[in-house]
């Protein structure tokens, strides 16, 4: 059964081979005139720029991170000084590797990103299909890259560490690699995050609202910046997140696998995750390479159909033909491993159909994602067009109504949540299996199986968000390289239908952290168990429950989950506010290039001098660096001082809480903010008509006056988009991102707590 | 002991007596102009109108509710027919007493704070103390009445319901009083917090902001309208919410008091929570009487000294002495009532020495909130001044700040909470009682003595809040009556004093009601363990133990949880579009009367003709009723349906953690809000300096340029103020009330809870 260790490693090593061949399709194609060229050059040397220095920050303090939980360990684990020693060295090792291989697919990734934008800006001058391929080609080379190597990183430190041989303990000593892709991640969204957002607030304050000049404009010193922002934000961001959930997940699964392994002497239930994962890797493939030109209708032969919808339609064929063959993959996984001494299931069906059934449900899960995000930010439904109504009564009543559709749309996601997770339990305890753990392992193992499910298709995900900044970047090459009408229509809905799967990637990011944030729960108290009861001689049945009892009536735990759920508000107040530090700096700059250099606003064309792009990014990048130190060290203390003060079981309170509370404040951030964003769009699209009387009729009511660009309304929209900006790109997606630090963070330090606060089994 | 039952009763009717002097004392004083008696009866008028209205609605809602409630407590219920009837009838006839008792005291308390306006604006032109003691006693009637009627209804249904011979039963049978309250609670601070925003956001977009004429002013038809929405949200809404709070830490203390009265054949510790919040009421009369004009300076002896600063100190000296003798009354509370058998305490310390200092943590805790609410929101301090600074950047900035403030002020407060519960725990937990329980009685009883201790000061808290009301509503009755500029200026100074008032009640609200709701969980939990475990025999210690444990690793706990705060959100969002609901007609009636009757608007003051004021309170009163229900029912509802469906642990988890995330969301909301409402403030007050730069100066520096009314930042500052006012004179204070009302009904629907899903003390 060992063997099929096989298989995660080769699908890992042909997923690298895969994206290889999609970033050298890629990079064969031309990059425009040269004065695109010129636009992609400074975009490429921007994002490099920011990756290098944002990485070496990192790690930097991923070094002393590693160092001090080597320490910690060594000096406070438990066990005998060897014992101790060997965790904190395969741990802080773990740790290590888990940052480098986020890093390593962040960094390419975004390379062959940044590569791809002048080319789809070429491709966009010859057809939407092959703009389409190769902007959702170059967003896939990250997709895979960031899948492949989660598995490439766990199964050989797995088979290293001695998991063939000895598996009950090797899950619990790469437990660091976790813990490290989360690190990397946190800093790595948070970095992007501002960045993107302080670039972008300072580009709209003062060359849209001040100078009044477009979008993309050339004259913009800060429209480089803009421009690399999205890259660093929504590529290296927001794969770096997924990075971590991928790997988080497999080993949440792992550890719980470990106890299955141990009843049923199959080590198959560990092996599980890493085998489906790779099996979705391979849908993705296909649902991937299901988009080619001969699939795309030309606008020329659309017959008026709006080709952002083709675009979109033919992405969407993808995706299912993804999640179909997914679930093809997590019963024939579910078939080949699930098994062994003791598994028996009730009602004469075979336990394997149980957990496929299970895995199905998280795959429709993600599917219900996509499908909520887009009613509540998609302008054809009524929250957009609620919020645009509140535009007609000014700016405060847009604010007011993008609140209260954001508060509203937490309720949708969560519904789902738990039906996924209620159901998933449900068939997977149907399977019984004598480990002799107080609690359902099957039930719990089903809810693992479902997060598998939804993170199968978490390649093809990626590369669709991916595909956004892309097509951002091309609508932006462009404009400032002076193309046809024509082809910018092309580049601006791709960049619409970017916008769809940024904010559907975000929908999926949460879902899926809120998943796997469950199974981290259920990881964390196996390892505590396995602390506390190291053998069955050490624990009668009633400890043993209690150890896996996160009471919320007991003091200190009720303590940490109230600070757990205020960390959640406090981290999101950090981040908004660093993107206005940043910010401020960006604007003071824009204002000081226009005063000093009247030229580069010269009205006739010829005389323009070139703003100074490069030192806007510049000042984007160390102003990003600068303001994620600080959100960022708050997440990484605040659960580890919970923990040392109240103790293990008030440590899963805080996580679990607080983890309700990342969920719910997530989706406000995200869905408000892309509904607000997107009601900027709906005016802007000319949809807002209004009646005699001033209010607002159906969007294409040919009695209707059109109400666009630079009406009062659009004016008030432009502050509710503003408003979100930070929302949606800074403080939402690092949220996803601390909800899945706080699990591994929890879960590498659990021996910390456990020596500090032994569990005594007394009543609270 | 028994005996002590006296004393609640007397000291409540002897506070009715008071409640009386004090309303004498207002309605003894003259009345000012015609001009202003016409603006009072308007305003009286309206009032009355609204509540009249409001409570016939909730009058029927409430028959319905206890129906409902007899009828699932008859039915399915526990025990014999004979017991289950008697349950159903006590208990729907306790909610009704429940909800009469505030209503009564709500409505009272209401009548005599609108006829105190035009008496506090007609003491304001003889001097600055006669005001402060109109207007603060005008408030002090609905204070006391509040707490006054809370004791005498919970004190001799208790006894009716043979709580002196039978303790053991009574509480039980009360909690319907708890549940009557929240539920009326509920309603009014909806329906008044909808009304007051509805009529608020209608006149300023349309008169202020539209027609150009100042706040206050009488050619605006909704200014009327808009004075009357004061008085029914701060007033009526904040009086039956606190009333709730009292109610329910009554009842939630008692039934904790039952299992220590089993133990030490006591009946001390059922009743101390009555004698207690006797002491309290006390407490608060002396220092109500503090306040007097021979300790105001006035305003031409006082060498510039801001008035509002002299009015804020006196009352900040009435609430130090309140605190002072609270914390003597809550130690000799503890001696006279806290004894028995099997009662010991570590350190021969004597217990009553504990539960008084437990008690003085929560009156310390009542404290930190007064100076942590005024950090966040009054201008001298830091979030202020950052939002003032933001203004400078356009409407978008001033609300990212404003966000990002009210995401961080969540953190001191919860801060202040856990270490009031854990500190209060502690005290509590050096008390040992033999109950028999698994559970630490002494530490919870620790925490029920610090809500005490904090709610003692409830009376005095109430004064200042409806104080609030008062003093604005005299400063539109002098404006509006044409008075001269020295009687403005202490009629402002005052409505800024009752700003600040107003703030601190909501930090008070909120940090009562989580005290209160630990309170309730415990509980909960106890009632949930006298229907499992009636008897010791009927459970063993493990099991008892597991009735107590509410445990977050359990699917359908967690699905509760998220649930429950989903709900919190989605009832924010509820409560906040009701309002857009309800100002979007108010704003459609002031613009057709502007249209209708060019008059209204005359240049000539003699020629112009009064505005139909009452249609726009009518179209107020109808819309707030209107928009009250469907946020009403879904706050009432969603408990009782997830504890159908999921039973009584994962009620609890829905309880709690719902709970939690109301605090939080609450705090954001009221502080954010009046954060926002402050900024304005700071800037009309001539305080937002700039310098060549743009950049912000101090607020005294000479050499600043003043941007003030009517400038970018003022009309930046206003969109603020108007997000912020449904948040916090909306959706916060709604959200006190949820809380509570989600433990109340939780405590009273638990016997359905439990028959359906009975504890059968499986491990999950």
């Amino acid at each position: 059964m060992s063997n099929y260790i096989i298989v995660p490693i080769v699908v890992g090593l042909l997923a690298v081979v895969f994206a290889g061949l999609l970033a050298r399709y890629v990079l064969s194609k031309d990059t425009g005139t040269p004065a695109m060229q010129k636009v992609a050059d400074a975009i490429f040397k921007g994002a490099m720029a920011f990756l290098n220095r944002q990485y070496r920050t990192i790690a930097t303090l991923a070094v002393v991170a590693a160092v001090i939980v080597a320490v910690v360990l060594g000096l406070l684990g438990q066990g005998t000084q060897a014992d101790k020693i060997s965790l904190a060295w395969h741990t802080a090792l773990a740790f290590l590797i888990g940052a480098l291989c986020s890093g390593v697919s962040g960094y390419i990734g975004m390379y062959v990103a940044v590569k791809s934008n002048s080319r789809t800006a070429s491709a966009a001058t010859r057809s939407l299909g092959e703009a389409l391929m190769v902007s959702l080609r170059g967003g896939a080379v990250s997709g895979f890259l960031v899948v492949a190597l989660s598995l490439l990183g766990v199964s050989p430190a797995f088979t290293a560490y001695r998991g063939l041989t000895n598996p009950e303990l090797a899950p619990s000593l790469i437990v660091g690699f976790g813990f490290g892709a989360s690190f990397l991640a946190l800093f790595a969204q948070l970095g992007g995050g501002i960045y993107t957002k302080a670039a972008d607030v300072g580009a709209d304050l003062v060359g849209k609202v001040e100078a009044g000049i477009p979008e993309d404009d050339p004259r913009n010193p800060a429209v480089i910046a803009d421009l690399v922002g999205d890259n660093v934000g929504d590529c290296a961001g927001r794969g770096a997140d997924l990075f971590e959930s991928t790997a988080a997940e497999n080993i949440g699964a792992m550890i719980l696998g470990v106890a299955l392994y141990l009843a049923t002497k199959n080590v198959g239930w560990i092996l599980f995750p890493l085998v489906v994962r790779a099996f979705g890797l391979i849908a993705s493939a296909l649902g991937l390479l299901w988009v080619r030109p001969s699939v795309v209708t030309e606008p020329d032969k659309a017959a008026g159909k709006d080709p952002g919808e083709i675009a979109m339609q033919q992405l969407n064929i993808g995706y299912f033909i993804t999640c179909g063959i997914s679930i093809i993959g997590v019963f024939l996984g579910s078939y080949l491993l699930l098994g062994g001494t003791g598994v028996s299931s009730s009602n004469g069906v075979p336990p394997w159909v149980w957990f496929g059934l299970a895995g199905t449900v998280g795959i429709l899960l993600s599917i219900a994602f996509v499908y909520i995000t887009q009613y509540y930010t998609a302008g054809t439904w009524r929250p957009v067009r609620e919020i645009a109504a509140a535009t007609l009564t000014g700016p405060a009543t847009t604010i007011i109504t993008g609140v209260a559709v954001g508060f509203e749309c937490v309720a949708l996601p969560v519904l789902a949540i738990c039906a996924a997770l209620g159901l998933s339990f449900f068939l997977g305890s149907q399977v019984t299996i004598s480990t002799g753990s107080p609690i359902s392992v099957g039930g719990i193992f089903g809810t693992a199986v479902a997060t598998m499910g939804m993170l199968m298709s978490c390649a093809y995900i990626l590369a669709m968000d991916t595909f956004g900044p892309i097509t951002d970047n091309a609508g932006g090459i462009t404009e400032m390289g002076g193309q046809a009408e024509s082809v910018r229509d092309i580049t601006d809905a791709l960049d619409g239908v970017g916008n769809t799967t940024k904010a559907l990637t975000k929908g999926y990011g949460i879902g899926s952290a809120a998943l796997a944030a469950f199974l981290l729960f259920s990881a964390y108290l196996d390892v505590i168990y396995s602390y506390t009861c190291p053998t069955s001689a050490h624990c009668t049945a009633t400890q043993a429950a209690n150890v896996y009892s996160v009471d919320l009536a007991s003091i200190p735990v009720f303590i940490a989950a109230l600070i757990g759920i205020t960390l959640i508000f406090f981290f999101s107040a950090l981040a908004i506010r660093a993107v206005g530090a940043a910010a401020k700096r960006m604007i003071e700059e824009v204002r000081r290039q226009f005063r000093a250099d009247p030229k580069i606003m010269a009205e006739d064309p010829a005389d323009r001098h070139d703003p100074d792009y490069a030192r806007c990014v510049d000042i984007s990048t160390r102003g990003a660096l600068r303001a994620m130190v600080l959100p960022g060290l708050v997440a990484v203390l605040t659960p580890i001082a919970v923990g040392i003060a109240l103790g293990p079981q008030a440590e899963a309170g805080m996580l679990m809480v607080g983890t309700m509370g990342g969920i719910v404040l997530a989706l406000f951030l995200n869905n408000g903010g892309g509904a607000w964003d997107n009601a900027k769009k709906y005016i802007e699209a000319g949809y807002l008509r209004v009646n005699a009387e001033g209010e607002m009729v159906d969007r294409l009511d040919p009695n209707g006056t059109v109400l666009g660009k630079k009406s009062e309304p659009h004016k008030a929209s432009v502050v509710g988009d503003t408003v979100g900006d930070p929302f949606k790109d800074t403080a939402g997606p690092s949220l996803h991102v601390l909800i899945k630090l706080l699990s591994t963070i929890t879960l590498v330090l659990a021996p910390l707590y456990i020596t500090i606060h032994p569990i005594t089994f007394a009543l609270h």
